[in-house]
Formats: C-alpha cells, structure tokens, sequence
C-alpha cells in the first residue's frame, strides 16, 4: 500500500500540537512516536496506576491509546483547518496486556473527504518482543473550517 | 425485562472488590455508584486531566469507563470462582463529552455460560441533565475457577 | 423516546420504492412491515434455502435483513432528495435462528444532518413467540442532492 | 505471519461437506474457491437479483459472503469433532459493491481454543481489477464434541 498524500504538508506539527494539548494523554504518560500521512504510533511505559484487578494494563487504556492513534492517524491526512472527531470503533482483545510497555499503531485504510477508516494494533512489548493483543477499526469524520482547539468547536 | 439471577449471591461484594483494585480507575477518579444482577453504573467527575484538545472528556475515557461498567454488569453474574475477560467491544460516540459529570451504565443482554453480551451506555451530565453520548455492544467471557486477581490469572 | 420529525412528509412511500427496488430482497422473500419516522421493520418467512448448515436461518441473512432495516429506519429521516449509505455494522448473535420466520426492528438512536446511528435487533418466532437473536448498532450517511437510484449514484 | 497448524488433518474436505450444505451460499451463487488453515475464499459472481437499489452488490450480500468466509476459516483449524458459531463481527463498507463478482478474504488473527478471532476483506472485481470495497473483524466460538449438521447441533 502507498502512503496516501497529506494535504497539508505541516501535517506533523499540527498533529503533534494536537496531541500535546490532549491532557488525558500526560495523565497516563503516553508518547507519539511516529506520525506519517496515514499513519501515527503511541507508546505507554508500564506503570502500576495505568493496571486493572490482574496486575495488567486496563482494557480500557489499551482502547484509549488505541483510538488516539487512529485519530491521529486520519487527522494527518486532513486539511490544515479542519478537526477530527470519532464516529465509532471497534476492539478485539487478543491477549492480556501484559509488558514493560503498549505499543499502538493505527493505518488508514480508506481515506476519503468525509470519512476515513483506520486499522488498528495494540502490542505488548515483553523482554523486548512485541506480542499483539488488541486489533480494531475505527471510523473517523473530517470537519472543516473548525479549527482543532476548544474555541473553534462547535457540537453537531 | 426481568433481572437476571446472579449465581453468586454476595456478587455485590465480590464486584466492588475487583473494582477497587483497578488502579486505573482510582487514577482517573471514576465512582461505582450502582452494582445489580446483569448492571453496573460507574460515574466520574469532571478534571481538566481527562480531556482531548477541545477541552472535553477525551473520548479514549469515555470508552474506558463503558468498557469497566460492561465488564462488571457481567461480572455480577458469574459464579464465585470466576474471572471476567473482555473479548471485544464497538461503542458509537453521539455527541462530545462536555459536562460536569460522565455516567456510563451497562446492562446484560444475553447472560451465557461463557459469553455475556451486554449494552452500554455514556451519558454527559450537563446543568444536572443527562445527555446520551455514546452507545455500544461489548462481549465478555467467563473464565470458571480463576481467582479475580492477578495470582490466579493465567493466559489462553 | 419520542419520535424524530421526518423532513419529508412523503417519507413512506419513498422508502417503499427503494425498497421495492432491492431484487435482494425479492430474492429473499423479505416484506417491509412497518415504516415510521425513524423505525422500520422487515420480515423474514423461513425457506429451506436461507439456512446453513444446522437447518437454521443463515447468519448471513439475518445480517442482510439487520442491515436493510437499519438503512430503511435512516432512510426515512432523509430529505426528499438524498440517497442513504452504510458506513458500517456491529452484530452480536445471541442465540440460533430458529423458527418460522425472522423479524429485523431499526430504530434511529441519534439522527444527525450527515451521520445517523441506528440500534437493530432480530427476533426469531417459534410458535409465534419473538426470541431475541441479535442485536446491533450501524452508522449509516445521508447524501444530498443524489437520487436513490442507479442513476443518481455517484461514488466517493 | 506463518500458518496456524490445523488440528484435523481432513480440514479441506470437512469445510467444504460444511460449506456445501449451506443452502444460502447456493441460492446465491457463492463458490468456495480456496481453504487453507486459518483462511478462506469466496467468490460471487454478479447477478442482477443480489442487487440494491442502485444495482450494485446489496450490503448484505457483500457481509453475508465475509461471514461467511470468516466461519470457514476459523473452521478449518477446529478439531474434527467441533462445530463454528459466529459470536458477532463488525463490518465496514468502503465503496460501492460495483463489479462483475465479489471476491471475500479471511484469514484467522488469532486462534484459541475457545474463540477464533478473524480478519476479513471484500474485494469488487472490475475489468480484473481488485478494488477494496469492505473490511472487518469477526468472533467466533468452537463448540467441540458436537458435529457440524442439524441433528448434532443443540443451542447455548
């Protein structure tokens, strides 16, 4: 597959402005890795606070970076004035997510002018090897003229 | 529809056990203010930590306190001895997640004797008034004797 | 839950037709039973050639008319001059589908001006008594301007 | 990704006994025209009764074909004594279903001994040409001991 074309070439930084302002992302101490036209990885170090009853990652931090992933990588290939918002996805859970770290990349399958729909892998890296515990799709909407930051939202 | 018949009568008790020792919902300050046969109800405040770049709830925290309410709505109804898996779950986000408060309630629809399918709701609380935010299907499994807890956990 | 306002007050009969039109459905022997504002309802009676290989209903065919009733549910809340397409589904199967015939129930959860989200569920009726099968969610986009036809289609 | 191990050498021809009893798969025209551990094709020629109003593929036969497929293979990697139930899948649609016959992909991700999670891909043909037209995830559950046909069958 081809990587898609960004239509604007600012793309990085504007997605890394983004993700920087995303409070909920330095509570759990996640980190953005990679980001490319159609395609953004996360990284989550282990720590205790981030675990559910067994000791493991909580499924529902494998799901948080996993949908930040996919809406990063969709938002890459938006317009330099548009926003991103979720519509829906979808998780399967593999595995425990057990590790010293998550590792979630997320790749656009389809994107399109409204909608963009993005694959999704979570991996626990155990001893240095990536196992995969999580895989998913998720379906994003382009808004544009909005700019990405709570003044220039507005609700459907 | 009738509530189901938990097979467990102290599942109330045996819930909020395992609820209390999920270190990531301590983190993000989620409440379960609601624990019956087949349904769950987790609530949490407001903190400017658990936003994306607009200023709302992010909406990786709305899926994890969805996907915590359908793992106990489940929960409540396996035997003593059981653990609680989630294999997969497909939530739809309706609108952002602005207000004071998120609630998110689960309910069994189809309790199994090692699937549970159940519905999930997300409401925001705004000026004292629930608005429905996000709506999905999750698919539990149930794993007979497995202590909940991390030393009684063994993988597939 | 009230019921949504159509914005076409013709909205039945132009479900009809397109319905009409669907040789799939033909094929299946699937009826339109009802058609309101946001709901719609299909009915399936059972013939040996819509099973697999249990004897039963075929997943595929309850899939079809889930979907079917989801995009017909949406449909009636469209403008006079826009075509419907889907996005994506969710299906839980819940219990075999066995009986006399299949009935798909669609009703629109949040209609929004481009995307409209529509919980589904399939009874089967054995004896004349409805069990629940499946239950799902599916997303579905409104596209103005274009007519529900071969004609007035044109691709992303 | 290597080939998962088959637990029964004779998979090819139990798959294919299984498929040629799905009366639905021949009332519309589908073929099975490749089965290997952990993966399965299958193709549908065009004909104007599988249509939707537009005269394209209807979405219900395209997810009626990837269900399909995703049950045959996570069913040639069950023992030789087990049945397939699908526990639900997500599917999303990409383009139109416009071409001279849908080619359906799927290929196991993850095989348990319980659950089979699997990857699916529909492809329209046109003038030749492979183009996307839907992508998902589906669960399914082995139930062993039981054979794969109407009489051994007995529901959760």
């Amino acid at each position: 597959m081809t990587s898609p074309r960004p239509k604007d070439p600012a793309f990085a930084r504007r997605v890394r402005d983004s993700f920087d302002r995303q409070a909920a992302m330095r509570l759990i101490g996640c980190e953005m890795t990679a980001i490319e036209p159609g395609f953004c990885r996360l990284e989550l170090p282990f720590r205790p606070d981030l675990t559910q009853q067994h000791g493991f990652f909580h499924g529902g931090i494998t799901g948080m970076i996993a949908d930040s992933a996919a809406g990063y990588a969709a938002f890459s290939l938006f317009p330099a004035d548009a926003t991103v918002l979720t519509v829906e996805y979808k998780l399967n859970f593999l595995s425990p997510g057990q590790g010293e770290r998550l590792v979630a990349e997320a790749r656009v399958v389809k994107p399109g002018r409204t909608l963009c729909i993005v694959d999704m892998e979570v991996f626990a890296v155990r001893s240095g090897q990536r196992h995969l515990i999580a895989r998913g799709l998720e379906t994003l909407m382009c808004f544009e003229n909005r700019a990405d930051s709570a003044a220039g939202f507005k609700k459907d």
